[in-house]
């Protein structure tokens, strides 16, 4: 299986267990989510933001507008992608945690134009909700024209996944301990007012999937 | 009601009706999570690392090994807070968008020592899982020279909400549109190999609760 790299920034230097060095891992990752938070430096200083992404076999996908100080980088950022599955009770304190599953990526991003800039607005938008692209009002010249799309090679990442039971069964301390799991739902949708439309199929039984 | 800071970093540039200046609204984002995003710049890349936080009226504490790059930072970091509440389903590709509640923090943080630390490592802990630092051993003092916590102030913090319908009811595309709502559930606990104790009603009443 493919391996993922192993640079400065993305070699597993703690809690190297946690480390995940296949490539599958990472779209393991993306797959699961649609909001990723984009570091970036501005003025000396990190800033952090939400925003939604999608990606392909090579590249990340984010948007924003043209505007935005996230989106007019030509330097090195880095997204993260994490999954919060459930607290990791211990005996003690010191062994508490979280299962997660996490994605950080490092990349130079590239401004998309033209045709490829559709290709990645595509992708983003069938990520985020399948069915969607087909279903929604494509954008149109000026709307394309405000939005900046950034491509972000997803060659050096790095993955790190914790999973199960607290690990300090050799504690002195008898106590419960355990995992409390957290799940992400979608509940019915909810029809904007004054739409006549009942929800469309990719809609609707998005909300009965278990995500 | 109190106002939030207004710098240079935190004014809201765009999407100003997304912005929320008072400082309950900050308490409100911080109150519903307990994973932060913490922006960090190394060797003048970005760095962002997910996290578990605590806070109390003045400060967000965050910890993490002592080894750990991002807990090494002696200039200003961004710790960004984000809840995803549902996809907004326009009409149109561009209106699409996130219900989302988001708080961004700027800071230079504050290694904490002694008493202090201890004190931030309990507001953290109760954060999270509320009545834990009672049930659960403390930490000795190996344990708690293996972690740094850090204070950030809240002083400087900008606070973003969207919620409710897609805004472009006069777009002539026909179709349906509204909201698909997202929402985090705690599912029953899961009892680590060999306990022999019942998980304690704290636990127990968490996985029962709305969140």
């Amino acid at each position: 299986m493919s391996e993922l790299s192993g640079t400065e920034r993305t070699r597993h230097r703690r809690l190297r267990e946690q480390g995940r060095r296949e490539r599958e891992a990472l779209f393991e990752v993306l797959r699961a989510g649609f909001v990723c938070h984009l570091g970036v430096v501005v003025d000396g200083a990190p800033m952090v933001v939400p925003t939604v992404y999608g990606f392909d076999q090579d590249h990340m996908y984010v948007h924003g507008s043209v505007a935005s100080r996230s989106m007019t980088q030509d330097s090195v950022v880095c997204v993260t992608v994490t999954h919060i599955d459930g607290l990791v009770l211990a005996r003690s304190v010191f062994e508490h945690g979280v299962n997660y599953r996490s994605a950080m990526v490092y990349g130079v991003p590239r401004r998309l134009e033209g045709e490829e800039k559709l290709a990645a607005l595509r992708c983003l938008t069938e990520h985020v909700t399948p069915g969607q692209w087909e279903y929604a009002r494509r954008p149109n010249r000026k709307e394309l024209a405000a939005t900046t799309i950034l491509a972000i090679s997803l060659e050096e990442a790095s993955v790190k996944v914790r999973q199960g039971p607290p690990g300090d069964d050799d504690d002195p301390h008898d106590v419960w301990a355990g995992v409390l799991p957290l799940a992400q739902v979608w509940r019915a949708p909810v029809t904007a007012p004054a739409v006549a439309h009942p929800a469309p199929a990719h809609v609707r039984e998005r909300a009965v999937e278990p995500s």
